[in-house]
């Protein structure tokens, strides 16, 4: 396999690779669509039948290209959350965002803190631009706020990376704590606050907007794929200082969120409605996820986020031998990929119909492997 | 207006800036949308009625995310194209996909060789990553071969850019000329072979897909947004060796292309008849422009595009006036952006109803000015 001789030492080092296999790739692999996807965190409730809407009614403007100044989007957002519109940029997802993030910070060799085990496409990126990763391990299923700080000063790293609420492990701090930490970081450290699972989260796990907003030092992250339901349309945004969010613009991919990603996340905004019902059906879902892990003889964990880690009380293996026989009988799941955090099973809420097929499967492999 | 302080050097040179700005931009600061949207090189045509279908029939499933390995598209195109699937890499648009091969080449200082006028969000990404730009004069409103050629060796430049049809200027070269070319150019550099309006070409001026897939040093850009009319949902491709189409993996955003791309451009590509019904609308429309230039005492170029450059056989001071006045008249029209390439405009092919706006006032501006 003959590539171009001239790409870049660094490019030429990668693996080519995928932070995520998709469930489509799996789906492939069998032959056969999975009866429960559950695994990926979308939010299988959906968008807003209001955001249906607008997407059909967008097919018909899909020729022309979109704005690049994202400027109905901005302005909903800003005036949603508070916050002038200059202060927030829009992304082709969090994904999109995280890896000009770390574009404008990164070079080669440059220290780059985050938890161990937490985001992989975080990883990828970092990876991607040469950065050298330094990783703290969760501490009682949290990221561990003291480990990150002591590492940021240890390694005098530009940036780290934080999700409130986690992933995988659904836990979460404090806005009190968050707004601590970000406080105690060195001003010339950037922290990646990753907050894709906001719209779920306990009102105390977020900091107020204007609580962080000035500082250079922090970006929020937040997206359309999880309460919003919109996963398939790859639209996130950042909240930061002026001067921060303004650096995007000197690498981003101007047209590069796309036209009906900009109208259904507009659409979206101004559904509040929609999606305060949605978040009960996520509640809902929550708790029927805790008790059929308790029914198995299982521990859950308290979840702020649209899915459920389930620490089923022994090792990484176990818990791969029970997710392939869940895969085997058609439900999507995943685990986390690190011990200890391995010993759980990742399961995104969804439609009782959905939980209804993984209930049963979850039985029937259990007494599988008695 | 502060920003963070250790972003690194390299970005902190950068300007914030845009390589177009969007016609949405321009009716904000005149507080009216324009009447005719013949501008961007878009298809004012649309995408087939088939592909709206696909498109609305997408909003159901739009909370999943998309397929990272773009597999049903990229199954479609290679069927499409007589070439297999793994030798395609699906992107955010060809800007998107310029942005992962620039990233891949180009480290500070490095000289990439382009046309002086050619595409600027190719030039964007260059400056993004530090590279030194070396352009090269269009030569009788061609870009000119045997000048890049030269520029490359002399500069030992492992990355130059061609369009082929071109852009701004709706020329291009035949078949034979760009395959020698790509023949002539060392194997250690990369040549971007961007042919975003190869579905109006005449056939002769594109090399068979056979002639340069082997070559790890070219790479072919195509798009959705030009001939099939999905500008608005950002997707194109990339055809090259296996090798270095498999380099992607390393630095793309892998969910980066949104599902409803996906699915509207698989129903885009399995339209092949809609595409040919087009593609004549597009002729006659690119004869009617003909005509209006010359009815005005102007000089339009032959195109191979979906636009067409007049020669307004003046300066560029001339058509500048003479586009500001059309933008007053509602019309969004724009032009080359350097001399000798800028004494001409360039208009969009669009449905009769725009160029009629387009031909009157066209008449009109050039009564106030005479």
């Amino acid at each position: 396999m003959t590539e171009f001789s001239r790409f870049t030492p660094l490019v030429q080092s990668l693996p080519a690779t995928v932070p995520f296999v998709g469930p489509e790739t799996q789906e492939r692999q069998v032959g056969k669509p999975f009866r429960a996807r559950i695994g990926a965190n979308e939010n299988g409730f959906g968008p807003a039948p209001s955001v249906k809407d607008a997407i059909r009614a967008g097919a018909e403007d899909i020729w022309k290209y979109c704005d690049p100044e994202n400027h109905d989007l901005r302005a909903a957002l800003g005036a949603h959350l508070g916050v002038p519109m200059d202060r927030i940029a829009i992304g082709e997802g969090i994904d999109g965002l995280l890896g000009l993030i770390v574009r404008q910070v990164v070079l080669p060799g440059t220290p780059v803190v985050t938890s161990l085990g937490a985001y992989p496409t975080f990883n990828y990126h970092v990876a991607g631009f040469g950065g050298r990763l330094v990783t703290v391990p969760y501490r009682d299923d949290k990221e561990d706020l003291e480990g990150l700080l002591e590492a940021v000063r240890r390694e005098n790293a530009p940036l780290v990376y934080l999700a409130n609420p986690d992933n995988p492990m659904g836990t979460w701090h404090s806005a009190q704590s968050v707004a601590a930490f970000a406080d105690a970081l060195p001003e010339d450290t950037l922290l990646v606050l990753d907050e894709a699972y906001c719209e779920t989260a306990p009102p105390d796990a977020l900091p107020a907007i204007d609580r962080l907003a000035d500082m250079p030092n922090v970006l929020r992250l937040r997206t359309f794929s999880k309460g919003y339901g919109l996963a398939g349309l790859r639209c996130g945004y950042a909240i930061g200082s002026l001067g921060t969010i303004t650096s995007f613009k000197k690498v981003c991919n101007h047209f590069g969120v796309n036209r009906m990603a900009q109208i259904a996340a507009l659409a979206a905004v101004n559904d509040q409605d929609y999606l305060r019902s949605v978040c009960e059906r996520i509640e809902t879902a929550r708790r029927r996820l805790y008790r059929i892990g308790r029914d198995n003889g299982f521990e859950p964990l308290g979840s702020a986020t649209n899915f459920v880690a389930i620490d089923c009380g022994r090792d990484g293996a176990f818990t791969s031998q029970l997710l392939n026989a869940l895969m085997e009988r058609g439900v999507f799941v995943r685990k986390p990929g690190v011990p200890p955090l391995d010993r759980c099973i990742r399961i995104s809420v969804g439609p009782d119909s959905d939980l209804d097929i993984f209930e049963e499967e979850l039985r029937n492999v259990m007494v599988d492997l008695s």
